[in-house]
């Protein structure tokens, strides 16, 4: 069952709508409420393998969804894709923060370089869209108190979050001196049905659903008693269609969270529960890891409760389950089980 | 006469030294200290007719230095570069504020990219350099509190401040992680001989020493009683100096700032006092600007002081005077003053 939606029913019937990364975890979970409400849904990816964008997520929305293969850093496909759109969700980016360190550049490209060039094309050719970009909780670096609140400072400890941050104030500052209606969502763990599991580029819960499922011990870095929180994609959907449609989000950065959050020795406990099998083990943390950890981290949401109404409604547990089911289901279209040999798509 | 030097007299004695922006306002005033105190000095400029490179800077050390001409946006001059050095001063940067509006792309390529390039290059190629990066007071943004320290909330209003933000972070990003030795100056209003005065692209007080110079009236926007501050260049260059030569200053960012901060409207009064001539006139913000002003600003500039020991020690009338004797003897190779129809250099 869906959450109870906030957002009106008829505002995004026959809306043109563009989604970058829209082959994603997040995009195509996205192009699936949008199709539901009637919208004209663009999906953007480059379908680079080692991103997001896996033709599967969206294999169900067939012939419902236009499917525009390009890559955000084309500045020529951006100018004519943003043209005729009503809203822009603009989801695509370099997620990995070890990748980021490694090749800095590349993240540079797509987090910043890409995002003026997608901004510029709405200035010069489609001024009144409205574009919704999503940010990082990355970006506010070891927190300083808890939870984290939208005030908190900006301080990353890796090269994704320094992009990150630029790209964000990119999307504010075209608001602000252009005219571009943006505002930017700082999201936090998501988890979900379509998301990556087969490595931990987009966040470390993915793998972890992949080895429970085969057999594979969770592990935990460090001492396990970090704090995380986690929203289910569904709820981050909503989250993306309020700023769409309700005025009251232009110009605006809201954290996204949720109350239930755990430490991730508690979190592997509960995944393995309610799995009903598996085990987890506590390890040291990989030296390249350790140098970009945060230590804890939750966030203070309630600008978004209080200017959209927005809250949280798949618990935890309930969406740990749902996740599961749908790997379990679609495993081979996400990776290769060792002992089954078959590929993932 | 030069400040009084805190830095020590045999510390760069027989080092190589790198400069970025070497043909530049404070690259070339460095250049010259360096000479001085007997290091091998390169000075890389892309000599680019916007920016500050001008090579009659640095036309009387002519044979004491050597001058290439490269691009910071060229990798594979500056991985050539920077090998063997032991400092780098990487001062080349984009700084016009309505350019980077007009132009974001070019400023991120200069503010961003190329910075990532440089670190790699370290990083690769030499290790063990100290890096010295000059970042700017913009990356406040409107200030919330007067004066401002370095743990003010950064909040930059234009796309040059945002890069700022990122370009400084990138180089904080490779001292903590990568090992390179880094250190962040953020200045604030920079004047002196060798600055670009015909027109603002550096800062407003260029264009106020032509205007003065060629008997036009200086122009203050909006009601002139915003405030700002203001270091001589060879303070500066003082500063740079003592982020290279003293180990405590890894790792670290500093203000640069000075405490005879003044209104825009008497400022101009006092260049006309000092000069003995000329006039000034109030008017209004040209809308582009306006829209990125950031009102009054001055600094906190105690924890340089406190760290390093440095001060800024050319009072502002006197170094107005001192600007102004350079720029009355040497204008021709700055700017075409009407009345004489001569080229600038």
């Amino acid at each position: 069952m869906p959450p109870p939606s906030t957002v009106s029913e008829t505002a995004l019937q026959g809306k043109n709508v563009l989604v970058t990364g829209g082959l994603g975890f997040i995009g195509s979970n996205l192009a699936r409420r949008l199709v539901a409400a009637g919208a004209n849904v663009t999906l953007v990816d480059s379908l680079i393998p080692e991103y997001g964008g896996n033709p599967f997520n969206v294999e169900d929305l067939r012939g419902r969804v236009q499917v525009n293969v390009a890559d955000v850093r084309d500045p020529h496909s951006i100018n004519h894709l943003v043209s005729g759109q009503d809203y822009l969700f603009n989801l695509a980016g370099q997620t990995c923060h070890l990748d980021s360190v490694r090749d800095p550049q590349t993240d540079l490209e797509i987090n910043c370089r890409a995002q003026l060039s997608i901004l510029e094309a709405c200035r010069k050719r489609n001024p009144a869209i409205r574009v919704i970009f999503t940010s990082t909780r990355q970006i506010y670096g070891v927190p300083r108190y808890l939870p984290v609140d939208e005030d908190h400072p900006l301080a990353p400890v890796d090269i994704n979050g320094i992009n990150k941050v630029a790209g964000e104030s990119y999307h504010l500052f075209y608001h602000r001196i252009h005219g571009v209606r943006a505002s930017v969502l700082r999201l936090t763990n998501t988890y979900g049905p379509r998301m990556r599991v087969k490595d931990d580029r987009q966040t470390f819960l993915g793998i972890w659903f992949m080895r429970l499922l085969d057999g594979q011990p969770l592990r935990v870095f460090g001492d396990g008693l970090q704090i995380r929180d986690f929203n289910y994609v569904d709820d981050v959907v909503e989250a993306l269609l309020l700023c769409a449609t309700d005025e009251r989000a232009d110009g605006q950065t809201f954290n996204l969270g949720a109350p239930d959050w755990v430490s991730l020795r508690d979190l592997a406990a509960m995944m393995v529960e309610v799995y009903g099998r598996g085990d987890y083990e506590i390890v040291p943390f990989p030296p390249e890891r350790k140098a970009i950890d945060i230590g804890s981290y939750y966030s203070d949401h309630q600008r978004i409760v209080n200017t959209l109404g927005w809250h949280p409604s798949v618990p935890l547990r309930e969406g740990i389950a749902r996740t599961l089911a749908y790997f379990d289901e679609h495993r081979r279209h996400y990776w290769t089980s060792p002992e089954k040999g078959i590929a993932a798509a």
